[in-house]
């Protein structure tokens, strides 16, 4: 089982991109499909960006929190999740320079485990790092949900309330990208 | 500036090995001289190992602890610095899977901060995160230290004494490189 993921956005893939927009910073270029591949993905002509990710040990969370996302989360690819979203975000340099504590107590500010927590088993969720990929990676996380069109209101819910946090001030670059099955 | 540093042993380099050994686990191929690059090195053939790792964000400090930190760290490559060691560290699935302040409770119980404080100015010292760089990496992390031989002995107090922490019983591979100018 590979922890790294390749997103690849082009002429193929399971999922249709429904929209791609900038949230904050400079956007990806539009692509029709996505494609979601275990490890690295060979190179292909057609395609318009290709973003990597992997799934790595948690950073924040307590043993109670852990316990509690435990009992109700999910995994990704149930079969009625017939929508998804892919969300790269990176944060400025101003949060990479804080300490442990203070950007753990900003995200107990933002309520950031505790909103992911309310919107489960709706939205499953699946975070992946790419900062320490190597030099120069172009986003810090990708993060990867997947609900079914009709829980598609918890899902703008989480959106909407993660991006109105003090933990979002420190981000600096955001792409949004909605896609269907 | 690179976060990536690439660590070559092999037949070229500005260190000479003065002994490799392992520790725990698989050591590493005998090697003469240990070449230390920013970013990726090229590939040459007289290589016996290659690693990677990247400097990245603090994962445990507090604000109180970096600032004594920052006052009294201090940076690799001092001209009296004629001795370096390379160690390389694998830790167990069980100590991954820990939630973030239980992994921070060992460290504390096992005064990992307290002890590299209580060793600068005499021992400089550079982590490199290897874990994420992708699947299937040899090592989780690359420390880097380097000293005059006159602190010889305190690096070695500062090595027994991590080695004989609790936090040390989650270590499934080490090897140790030590290395003159």
């Amino acid at each position: 089982m590979s922890r790294l993921f390749t997103f690849t956005g082009g002429a193929a893939g399971a999922w249709s991109v429904v929209s791609l927009s900038g949230v904050v910073g400079e956007s990806l270029p539009a692509a029709p499909r996505l494609d979601i591949a275990g490890g690295e993905a060979a190179s292909t002509a057609s395609v318009a960006w290709r973003l990597r990710g992997i799934v790595s040990n948690q950073r924040y969370v307590t043993r109670v929190e852990n316990d509690a996302l435990v009992a109700k989360q999910v995994a990704l690819g149930r079969p009625s999740s017939d929508r998804a979203a892919l969300i790269p975000i990176r944060k400025s340099a101003a949060w990479w320079a804080l300490p442990q504590d203070e950007r753990r107590a900003v995200l107990e500010r933002s309520r950031h485990i505790e909103l992911g927590l309310k919107h489960l088993p709706a939205v499953a969720r699946r975070l992946h790092h790419c900062r320490d990929l190597g030099d120069g990676e172009p986003f810090d996380f990708l993060t990867l949900f997947d609900y079914a069109e009709s829980d598609a209101a918890a899902f703008e819910d989480l959106v909407a309330a993660l991006r109105a946090t003090e933990e979002w001030r420190y981000v600096d670059r955001e792409v949004d990208v909605r896609l269907a099955r």
